[in-house]
């Protein structure tokens, strides 16, 4: 089970996510398992519960689920949709596509608005798509602030906007899974009506919890709703959590590491953190500039500050460089998924991580460049390494 | 998070399930979570599912959700099934009533035998209702090996024989969460076609994976039934696993841990992990008669070797009973569910457990039967100890 | 590196030290070393030392060696005492012995009070052989407080009064490897010049730190001591404590996990950490009782509460006895050292124990009893679990 | 207990030691402790000692203390001497220092070759001094392998030739606290008597634990030695360890992570780990003359493969400088210690350490150069990048 090819030192875990967890997070989940159903399982669920709803900045439920951030896309729509509902989705790289996947796969029918995968949701499409349904076919709308496939930020807030100027009644949902905890995220202020999360990026856990933040309008559209559901019903969480106990067996040693990553964050402070998650992605942009290699986002106002993903000059292999870095400096490079196979690799640097840990990993990076025989300009680890003195 | 009443030493988890986790599970949780899509993993997941084949007894495909026990009842019913199909199930308990419900929730038609909770399937009662059936409009019959609630084993061979004998197509499906890996299951031998597990009892860890074994039959059923599925779709699992990964992201760390528990139960070999579970079952009941106070479980041919359910003497409340050890001997002992509630407490002796955990247990159950003024006859813990010794 | 035979469950380690530690304790222990030069270290220190000076019961200065505390012994010979000077050792048991070699070999002259291994410190002998010293050429009485070898507890107090009585100036020196954290001991107000303990049985630790507490009067006296001392000398740990640093490099991880033993004792409160140890000893001596198995210990008012030794039937071996336990029921329990090597085993019941876990050791000591053909009366295990019970 | 400033990420721990500990090891570490008289200690006791002698290169007998390597530097003086013996010591830096206080405290008569703290042990300077005692009244001559205040490395088959060229019999001590397991050390080939080492720097551990490696030389003349010896006397291990035991209680814990310690070496492989801390002392020393600032090693023959010394530009203050990476970097260098205080730091690049972690912490020190207005050429942490791409 050990690495195939023995590697001395920490390995760079630098794909977007699972991230690198905390030692104080892994040691949290090396507790002893205890009863589900006693007294301080209770308090640990209600300590968790209202730290939680801090990250997300809201004051209505959070539910969590065993299982991967997958699971909370799904939970996201068969709480809130019925059979043959419309659900407006957009484009944003593959990410979106493997949700609108799971839509499809539920029997919802999804208008789609095609993207490039180097920008984010154009809110004027939105807005466009519905004004074209006055009679409020659409019951949801469903984009991703952050996604993970590319690197691109969306503006929630301006989707949020654009559907106030269309007056039209479908719910937001959002995917938040590589930006909660990472960058500013306002589930309450923007407007979002369900908001799908998972452990393992900026709340710096293992994967294997879920989440979604409800609104109001989103637990009214659940009353009625149709879609067959069970295991993701929110309605068994929110009665049980009340007192601090689940509708069945949760996740127990993922939620003693989530009640000490929400213990880091606090310490830091949310400011704090997503300072450093612009500082850390700000440096890494200057190393890509300097390097003279294409940043796949093309917007500035969408760069993401948890990870960048880089375009490959033409006729280079993403993972092949991928593989010399792997065998020769321990460092996992996220790779391009779906359509961009190949073509980029992306960088994480997001939950755990520092100044020096980047350094490492983009000097990792420009090693790599230079073994694979990738064309580049030397100096973009310098470059970075100017930026981030500078912000000292 | 800590207790809410300071306990020194060690706590007894000896609800039925999570069961108590071994440090070296633990330890293994603790290692740092690695890229789900690198080498190192592949190799992991294709040396766990090799293993892991050996505890259902199958040649098969397993498939790992990183869900909850009650995921995999959702996932059993949801590769197989079509809206509407009739499924049979059988009362044994408060478990198999929660997978009627998941059915239920599902939109299938559950038949329902019921059942006194205080026997196991009665083969012939199966039979009977398939025979009922000559159209074959039942797809499934699903049934639980070990009802967690009561303490009751049922015969899974004598079902399928059952089914055999009716000539019956109905596929047959089978929740072993709270046997397998304690007590002999065979899915392949036994003609299972879905068996259901979680990672929280025999497999001593912590919650947070759910097993589906299938058979080639239920495979071939997963091809025409149109439950609507994404999460739970086995066959993206299938393909991946193949290679050694996951259609979505797995839960790393859980993995690691069942690395090492699969690993432990190799060690000491299944025979011998199966005969401890059998005599440390029978310790306990011999405090139960010693005790004078009741199985609930009334067929000796039944018992159940992973707990023991114990009913209250008349106008004895097992909760009350229940505090009482908690906050005075720091042992959590399972509660009465459903209809039992206050009326039995469940002792889970399963997973990492041996004779000195089991008498300091039923040591705990005695005093605890005596502070709380239970009537009962000293000398159970005794009987118990007389027992284990000579099985030396 | 495992057990040579498989067992499945926890060890039950019995021995009376190193004992159980808590899953607590080495998580501490788990977390990275850090620089042993840096300010948070410091405040680690200064924590720790203020923490552990309640302990000790003592305002004066404690110095935390990474040694044994065989080594705690040799330093506070080392620095208090000059060549040839004489020490009043008292033959309480096998460690009372070991620390008269530890004096030999550094040159002291030992005078030596023969003991029968069954009984405590007899003060009067004590003042006995100090008023047969009006000169004043014994420099230090040194003595065990808790005799680890055969469970007996000799009454400090009463020593230093003796002492005073005589109105001798020789230093008081006492072992509290044993009793420090389990028992009531106070440096300060029985007059102790120098208590010498270690990390692996009351403090809950593994073994790996020696402790001297020390009275102002020993400080004085090592200003002239001309004993050798390096490793051992107080002098330039004093200093160094101050800011929080050591004269060379501490064992880091070991105080990580001192520091949460510490926070673990004093949740507990240290008055009931006494209790429980009492409780639990009583307890055990319930079952001796009961099996008609004779305590080491004669004198009631010198039971040891951490440990008790029990005397074989003639005829009987003790360590085959606990071979028969360690290999059927996965205990250890100590041997007979010494000249009592055969003759008696030991209970460890001290540290992070509590009434189950009590309760398995004595059935498993009962179990072994019978299973090794060791003469006794069943029911001491029950006598025990009577005792418990009435303590609610 | 935590940081007194916040930091997210890991921690850089570049001080020369205690190292960076593997998880792998503080997983180790985080083991219940067993019964150190039992039989699965004596075998984890063998298998260590027998992979152990292959890091010191020798057949002979290891000792191990619960100690530091102070207490290992005693233990070969105390083992070896007789009060008033001549030992000859060579001031190398603070360490060579520190042995020779040692040495004096414990009433040897140090015989003191003064030297610059920036050379390594001159052999020549030892052949004249033996030549000048024909009578042998030199006892031994105690050299430190690679000073860990300086960087710099001695040439000890050297040191062994002059003596032998001398004819003179004094017993050759070398200390290798900083260089054992990170660089070529040969105990039996190059005739070394006692060999000095402790657990925190190459082999990984927390400190905790101090070592000595003996010829036959050593252990006939410790017959004779008559300095006082108890706690350090290595006959008593002897004996014990044979059998896999300890003449006192040993530090179990560290023992288990010394086993995991010596898996990992073996796995990479000696020669391996050699040239890995060549390569990253040879990048870190390209980053130096990048910088054009000074080692403080003069000689490249003895520049050390686990640690570099970095001579501060005059008027600059090295801890400032220290202070500024710590608090903006959250990296821990090493101070300049005994007389070149605030003159050097110093950079620890040995053990659980690779290209990557090198790379920030190389960084690191060239942004704490800027921010600390020390001047230097940018381009250092460049260079070590260029060169460590070309050894890929």
């Amino acid at each position: 089970m050990d690495a195939l090819t023995f590697h001395e030192g920490r390995h760079f875990l630098q794909i977007p996510g699972p991230t690198n967890v905390p030692d104080r997070v892994l040691r949290a989940i090396n507790k002893p398992t205890i009863d589900h159903r006693g007294p301080e399982f209770a308090s640990l669920t209600l300590s968790v519960l209202s730290r939680l709803k801090k990250v997300f900045n809201t004051t209505g439920p959070v539910v969590m689920f065993p299982s991967s951030g997958t699971g909370a896309w799904e939970a996201a729509l068969v709480n809130t949709l019925s059979a043959g509902d419309r659900v407006l989705m957009y484009e944003t790289g593959q990410f979106a596509q493997l949700w609108r996947g799971v839509a499809e796969r539920l029997g919802l029918d999804v208008e789609w608005i095609e993207g490039d995968w180097r920008h984010g949701v154009d809110p004027a499409k939105i807005a466009e798509r519905l004004s074209a349904d006055p009679e409020g076919s659409i019951g949801a709308v469903a984009v991703v602030h952050n996604e993970t496939s590319t690197g691109v930020a969306s503006n929630i807030a301006g989707v949020r906007q654009a559907m106030n100027e269309a007056g039209h009644p479908a719910l937001l949902m959002v995917d938040t899974i590589s930006s909660l905890a990472s960058m500013d995220y306002r589930h309450d202020e923007w407007g979002v009506d369900v908001t799908v999360a998972g452990s393992q990026k900026g709340l710096m856990l293992p994967p294997g919890l879920g989440f979604n933040a409800l609104s109001d309008k989103a637990l009214q559209a659940s009353a009625s709703a149709n879609l067959r559901r069970s295991y993701w019903d929110w309605k068994p969480f929110i009665e049980a959590n009340k007192n601090g106990f689940f509708p069945y067996t949760p996740a127990t040693n993922l939620l003693f590491g989530l009640s000490e990553a929400l213990d880091i964050l606090m310490e830091e402070g949310l400011e704090a953190v997503f300072s450093r998650h612009a500082r850390l992605a700000r440096a890494t942009r200057g190393a890509l500039s300097a390097w003279r290699l294409e940043n796949l986002a093309v917007m500035p106002a969408e760069y993401s500050n948890s990870l960048t993903a880089v375009v490959m000059p033409e006729g280079h292999d993403a993972d092949k460089l991928r593989r010399v870095i792997l065998e020769r400096f321990d460092m996992s490079l996220g790779a391009g998924l779906g359509k961009v196979k190949g073509k980029i690799f992306r960088i994480g640097h997001l939950g755990h991580f520092n100044d020096l840990m980047l350094m490492g990993a983009l000097c990792g990076v420009e090693m790599g460049l230079k073994l694979a025989g990738v064309p580049h300009k030397e100096g973009g680890a310098s470059a970075a390494m100017r930026f981030l003195a500078e912000q000292g």
